[in-house]
């Protein structure tokens, strides 16, 4: 462990196991509930409680510009992100309608967006005015990388702060399937031409640009042996390398986050390169369109809940599956036993 | 059509071309919600209008007893049917705790269990106490499906009078996962050794035995010309004619089901069988683990939205969805247009 970041504590595994015991007693044939039975177990594991409270989530959105943009990666204009963090703050994003429907804490935090949005009620903390052009360079030096995963760092322990036991961070950030493609090729191992996509959405023409930066972005470091934090800073954003700190700060402060796709799953997948123990208190919510979604998930050894074909980002993936969370919980905990109900159990 | 059910309607084309219109200029990557854009556009067809209104559903959950049990075809004794409706008139059950989350009319009623409920507070509508053993005769008369078909359709109309938009079907009757296999083996034209599965639990040898009883109910017909209200005579249960009948009514009132798992689905098998047209206004939940069941759905025309392990029934499944199709219907109205908030759209 790097010792700007906190130790990180395995979650509770008798409570689990008590959770799985008490599952069995529940009046529906036992495994019934599916996936949903596990989850139960997990959060009672993470809470340190047979009976885990019900679910109060924060979402923390996290935006930055990235340099390479300049390589005509994106479909969309680098002005998007300044303009979209303007809509985060209006309530007009996707993000914000799924935020108010579960009556979860939104906070958006600049880290790294290129425009003046000084005059926005966000968490101002640009570490800098967006990255440097990951094929050319290294994206942010040591010191940058270590100042946005601190951003995350203190954005999850807001949301705790503020009550929260389970953390979703979303991304905005124009040109970020770019760096997060890097990352997944150079933490995974998996080629550029499984792994990058189409982001929101570029023509034949620009996939294989973005393949081509990508390729290049990794051939600079091909053959050189780097530190988790080295291989953030080479490859990574600014709003990657924050979420990457959430994640890493709410297990720390032993709380779950729930992760969204592609861009945060590339985050996961520093934060587990910078602390292994963080795999422990991540939940994977949907596996996206996006090409390599699916392998980055695989690396972090998680699950997804649904497939619904969203590539949006924003955290809204993970917005989307709160309430089957939330069921899994209420489940395990408000239905009756076998014993309390008076139904006869299964003929062995 | 059968001239004692009601005449159903397409749904309207118009209002789901412009919702569809609406979609792309959501500030978002276009296609990037997915399968949910698809959904509002459905909401939108089903009510006739452009932004529908967010869903109000209600669950309504039909018990009935099997004679089919007498064979050893499930895993529970026969009694646990009554015992289950007493837990979910005291709201211990599955379906209780997810309609309780999310705010959903919860209706039970008795189409058909052996056992006396009299003293509940539940929907009195028995049909029969129990169908016969379909594996030796007729599990219903004609004039008893019919009957049990109508149960169904007034639970429809209550709960459309009640206010609900979107209706949603639960299943409680020991057993009834052997009448479903039948179903729909008869209507799919899908062999016993796929579409039989375990249900509640049974073990090797009880699916042996399954499998055969499906079989011989199947041979009774074999080479027999039957109408639809024929097929679900011979080899349906009270609670899955009732919600045939729920499914159809509640077409022909204009409002949508979300059907659950395996038996809802061999229901909604039927009920296409009697009205072709009320395949238009069904959406599949989820895929549960019920060999077969993906058989019904693709036979249905319908793609699951999750598929999460699930094998309870109740509705159960349904209900754990519901937060999705509201989230489709929330975004599609509230989200700004790029026009509203001035933000870029794709350069082309």
């Amino acid at each position: 462990m790097t010792t700007f970041l906190s130790p990180i504590a395995a979650p509770d595994a008798a409570s689990a196991a008590l959770a799985r015991a008490r599952q069995d007693t529940l009046t529906k044939p036992a495994g019934s509930l599916g996936q949903l039975e596990a989850l139960a177990c997990r959060f009672a594991g993470w809470q340190g409680k047979v009976q885990p409270a019900p679910l109060r989530p924060a979402i923390t959105l996290f935006a930055a510009d990235h340099g390479v943009t300049d390589e005509g990666v994106s479909a969309f204009p680098q002005a998007v992100t300044a303009e979209m963090v303007k809509n985060f703050a209006a309530g007009g994003a996707a993000i914000c309608v799924l935020a108010r429907q579960h009556g979860a804490r939104l906070e958006v935090v600049d880290a790294g967006v290129a425009g003046d949005l000084s005059g926005l009620p966000i968490v101002h903390a640009k570490v800098r005015r967006a990255s440097a052009n990951l094929r050319r360079e290294a994206a942010l030096s040591l010191a940058e990388a270590e100042a946005a995963l601190a951003v995350g760092r203190d954005a999850a322990r807001r949301a705790v702060e503020a009550g929260a036991n389970l953390l979703v961070a979303g991304d905005m950030g124009i040109g970020n399937t770019t760096p997060s493609a890097a990352l997944i090729c150079r933490l995974s191992g998996a080629a550029p031409e499984i792994v990058v996509g189409r982001g929101t959405g570029v023509d034949d023409a620009g996939l294989a640009l973005k393949r081509q930066v990508v390729e290049d972005a990794l051939a600079r470091l091909a053959g050189r042996e780097l530190a988790a934090l080295e291989v953030l800073a080479e490859l990574g954003g600014l709003e990657i390398a924050a979420i990457a700190g959430f994640y890493l700060e709410g297990a720390a402060l032993g709380v779950p986050s729930l992760v969204d796709g592609f861009i945060t799953s590339a985050a996961a997948l520093v934060a587990k390169a910078l602390q292994p123990a963080v795999a422990d208190w991540l939940i994977a919510s949907h596996r996206s369109q996006e090409t390599g979604h699916g392998i980055a998930l695989e690396t972090l050894g998680l699950t997804p809940l649904v497939e619904l074909g969203l590539r949006l980002g924003e955290g809204s993936g993970a917005a989307l599956c709160l309430p089957l969370l939330q069921s899994a919980i209420l489940l395990h905990n408000e239905m009756a036993t076998f014993a309390e109900a008076g139904v006869s159990e299964k003929a062995e």
